[in-house]
């Protein structure tokens, strides 16, 4: 961030009065950015023992498969965002929509909202970021294949959860790629 | 938003290609910037039979009672930025945090991440953006002089649950003075 969205002044890093960390705050306006995490909604769409996933028509991971996720959008819910996305990346409808798995990823400021959920109809296509869509098994899962690690990491809790029926909401932090304390 | 933060053109509002809603596209270097939800985080701080509220010393709704809580940072997870509020605004450490209450609040574009937890020492005092802090019991919580509707529901779901001892994630959306869809 070089300039002021407000004024089209310069900004530059500085600690605002009372406040404890750098912000990008307006030369002119005193504007002060703040920049926050972000929130990426996604579901896991279940078709009897089966699992609906989708092949990256888009960078980053292109061609490898994912959930249907993306970011969560202004004036949505996250189950509105989940339901969104599972529409644009597999042309499905989600219905049935529990809250089950939530992420925090510091490192790239991001937070995951996944809801288990059913296909109205049981239907599904290919939607335009999508190379294709298909049900898999828990044996048929590309396991070597998935985009990115909280999809392995969720799939393999729910096949776990399904073994007795109970889907508990988890929360935990993933680390991938981050400095240990020592080494900051 | 009028001007591009990274070159400091003026912005206007298009639908970029792919895209299915305008967003606000820089005239001169065609940067999109994406305008997405907030997270909210915080703690519900418990001691023995009792709860830790806080008094705004701050807007909107000074002198109002309210649980430490305020915008996740980057660089932190949701229990990281739900113990950091607790200790500006309570000056008190959390531990045994556990997630607890989770909405969402369309119409602001918020999404709030709340987490049960204990005060290290059972201690606790007044940060900067706090009148006092206090603990109450159920009977002695200041009901009338709450300052966020989510802080009641939440208060009102804790005292349920501590009957039973059992403290199920919850997620709910919230829509107070949202337009039911009949009116839009």
């Amino acid at each position: 961030m070089k300039f002021c969205n407000q004024c089209g002044a310069t900004v530059s890093l500085q600690v605002p009065v009372d406040d404890d960390r750098e912000r990008h705050v307006c030369s002119a306006c005193e504007t002060i950015h703040y920049l926050n995490p972000k929130v990426i909604v996604g579901c896991l769409p279940v078709v009897g023992d089966r699992i609906l996933l989708c092949r990256r028509a888009i960078e980053p991971r292109y061609g490898k498969w994912t959930l249907p996720a993306g970011f969560m959008e202004n004036g949505e819910s996250s189950a509105e965002g989940a339901a969104r996305e599972t529409w644009e990346e597999a042309a499905a409808k989600a219905i049935d929509q529990a809250l089950y798995r939530i992420f925090d990823v510091p490192h790239i400021n991001q937070v995951y909202l996944f809801y288990r959920c059913h296909l109205e109809n049981n239907a599904y296509g290919i939607g335009p970021e999508s190379l294709e869509s298909a049900l898999f098994t828990e044996e048929e899962i590309p396991w070597d294949e998935l985009a990115f690690p909280v999809v392995r990491e969720m799939l393999q809790e729910y096949f776990v959860d399904r073994k007795t029926n109970e889907f508990p909401i988890r929360n935990t932090v993933i680390a991938y790629g981050r400095k240990p304390p020592t080494e900051l």
